[in-house]
């Protein structure tokens, strides 16, 4: 194969050569040092943002399930899984930990790929971390690094990556993890380039899973797979150096589109990370400009239901397409239902994961709301916007219009609210004093010596 | 995502429709005493030829280093790796075993898909007969099974899948893992269909791999990966009921090409394992021919390397654009050199695997001869055919016209050549008693009561 690839270099454009090479050299090189200040601090917010929800999310069948099926044959308790009490041999505790995180749909998200950054590295190398102990540094090193592959792959292959049919968190994730693992471990070039090789041998998520267990199962074998991968690669075993790029590799093979510039071009100067988004809602981004709006309101004007007449919205046509449930009967219908999302930012003044429970969207003041809430597509609303009317009984009419939602770049969670997100998520999991302590290893994570302190924290054992 | 496919079902062939039910309620309902007595014949002489890879394997550099680079993280002792003392969980020792039976190259082929059926299938199933005792007939019927429905959906989707860039067997592979683990587990059809969910979310190989490590790799994942779908739809964990034919599901999403009709057309009538064929000779089934017919004008007339002035060879096309190297350097590059391959047949009468190393490529008697053959090139012959014109030096012209290389589905491996080859490649890696024992059990494998026995015999501890 390799002579296939060398025989058609030729045809393509020169930024396409030694891509898997290109990267390996950059991660391989990277500093702690070199990285911006900015840099490291998203990290850290990434970082509470997504452990929190691994926390949230750790009691959900779905990671009882796959707890149950690994656990007769995983190896030593060397992970900690987070929320929890039990422990896994660092390849298996990758894999739940990363279910953990995504099954909520409510960890962060790199909105110019709609890859989910943080759920295919995060459980990789705080697994790592605590196999072999590393600093708070060369974690948030290995982090960045993580990211900067996965979503560079992204923008290279997305959208066309996803609208075959992919899932692109599962498919680009596991390049993130490899990466983040092998710098970890030190990998030089050559190994590094080898665990691309592995990672791009190993594409994660098909579409159809949507809306079952399995969309969560995605970020968690990526997690896996890239961890293999990198240990694979440690001791020596090979791939090819151009699982990117070679006429065979993956790039062609997983998308018909490839933009060879967006994967090294600026590395080193612009970082993914500064684009990375979380979410103040427990539902999908296209509901999050309404929600803001109708919260903002209530605040205004201590607003209650029985105020109400009716409620009038006017969205982006996606939000109708995607979320047109007039009368949801479960929790995750409820996410689907833009009328049910207004209804409860008006009463509940949240929309976290409690909110979103098969009781709440049964309860009889929301519902009666609901139904007074319509919604009409304006194709000049962007995404991140919505216009909120609200009519009063006694006749005044309030207005909302959000340019920006809460969680979008522009508009990003400011530290306090990631921090009672994350208090929110860990209520019931973790005891109080374990949260504030979480939050403190996550805000100081560089100044770490043993980063494993994180992950160890994270669990309800004995640590 | 079920809705996308739900709507788009109309435009779909009416035998696209529930393909991934029907092919699991085929699954969950077959009999052993339903199979013809010619598969389960078949499934014996499959499992006979692809154990003595494995055991022959087991000792590459590839299989090392992949078992250094687990055994940290593996769990219980639960399951034997062939040809090793070793023991690792059913997970890891399913990816081992696989890597081992693929590294030379010589397991065998579903000669209308290019898959290698046994390699993704017998490590899951033989991990999983030690975990869980199971009679031999649970075995055979398990097999079947992962046969049947990794190579219908190899024909399903091949050529077009191959073109593009994938490695069918790790691709397809996980899928016959998956349901031959699914039925020794037991699972009913909703469980086994989340199982197919699971394997199709997890394709593996990239063909930029080939002549790495990493082609190995392939069915191992594809063993291991399976191996976990399995397990966790065992435990309930859910995925699709559409993963092979929806919308957003593999098929589509992996080959441009669909033959709905070959996944299911005549199954319980038809049987894949009819087809499969297994290699005579330890390098590319393109040169097959060649051998065969140096091999048989050696024997019979008695040849040695002095005797001859040169060697005509009229092939297919094919072989010239895959074998033409003229003067190989390594053992590797000898399997590419139709002219090394000739003169090795004449001179050892033999190619198995020991006729590939380093040495032996530049042993002067054969690079002497090598040096006196010549090929050309000749559409109207097959690819199962080759003429071979041997010119001695006392002026006789002896031929031969292979019309079914050995090995084909027409001129298939007898018995005896089945267990000459296991001999050979047991031999030094496993003691003579228990290669004999080993041929036995292959034999007799319907009949055991513990099916465990054959995967604890191939291992070189203490059983």
């Amino acid at each position: 194969m390799r002579t296939l690839s060398e025989t058609t270099a030729g045809e393509d454009p020169p930024e396409a050569r030694d891509i898997t090479r290109k990267l390996a050299r950059y991660v391989v090189a990277a500093r702690f040092q070199d990285l911006p200040e900015g840099v490291r601090r998203e990290i850290g917010r990434s970082l509470l943002n997504w452990l929190g929800v691994a926390v949230g999310g750790s009691r959900h069948e779905a990671v009882e399930i796959a707890l149950g099926a690994v656990t007769p044959f995983s190896g030593p308790q060397q992970a900690s899984l987070f929320g929890r009490p039990e422990r896994l041999d660092v390849i298996n505790a990758a894999l739940i930990n990363g279910i953990s995180s995504h099954v909520f749909d409510f960890d962060d998200t790199d909105l110019l790929t709609a890859v989910h950054p943080s759920a295919p590295v995060m459980p990789a190398v705080l697994a790592l971390a605590e196999l072999n102990a590393v600093s708070g540094c060369d974690l948030v090193t290995a982090i960045t690094m993580g990211f900067e592959v996965e979503c560079r792959l992204g923008r290279a292959v997305q959208p066309a990556l996803g609208n075959i049919g992919w899932h692109p968190t599962g498919v680009v994730g596991v390049f993130g993890a490899a990466v983040a693992a092998g710098k970890l471990l030190g990998l030089d070039e050559e190994r590094m380039c080898h665990a691309v090789g592995l990672a791009a041998t190993q594409p994660v998520g098909v579409r159809e899973m949507f809306g079952s267990m399995t969309k969560s199962f995605h970020p968690g074998r990526a997690a896996q797979s890239g961890l293999l991968a990198a240990f694979l690669a440690e001791k020596g075993y090979t791939s090819s150096l151009q699982g990117i790029e070679a006429k065979c590799g993956w790039a062609r093979l997983v998308s018909a589109k490839q933009d060879w510039q967006a994967i090294t071009g600026g590395l080193g100067e612009d970082y993914e990370i500064y684009r990375n988004t979380y979410k103040p809602f427990a539902c999908g981004l296209v509901v999050h400009p309404v929600i803001d709006g109708c919260i903002q309101l209530r605040n205004e004007h201590n607003l209650t239901a029985s105020m109400i007449e009716r409620v009038v919205l006017e969205v982006s046509p996606i939000v109708l397409e995607l979320t047109n449930k007039k009368t949801p009967q479960t929790g995750l219908e409820g996410k689907f239902s833009v009328y049910y999302v207004a209804a409860l930012a008006i009463v509940a003044g949240r929309a976290d994961e409690t909110q979103f429970s098969n009781g709440m969207v049964c309860d009889p003041v929301i519902t009666a709301l609901r139904d007074r809430v319509s919604a009409t597509a304006n194709p000049s609303v962007g995404k991140q916007q919505a216009h909120v009317r609200i009519h009063l009984r006694d006749g005044r009419v309030l207005e909302s219009f959000i340019a920006e939602a809460v969680g979008s770049v522009k508009n990003p969670m400011s530290d306090a609210a990631l921090e009672a997100k994350f208090r929110d998520l860990a209520e019931g999991v973790l005891p109080a004093e374990r949260t504030r302590r979480l939050i403190d290893l996550c805000r100081s994570v560089e100044r770490l010596a043993d980063a494993g302190d994180v992950a160890r924290a994270a669990a309800t054992g004995s640590s």
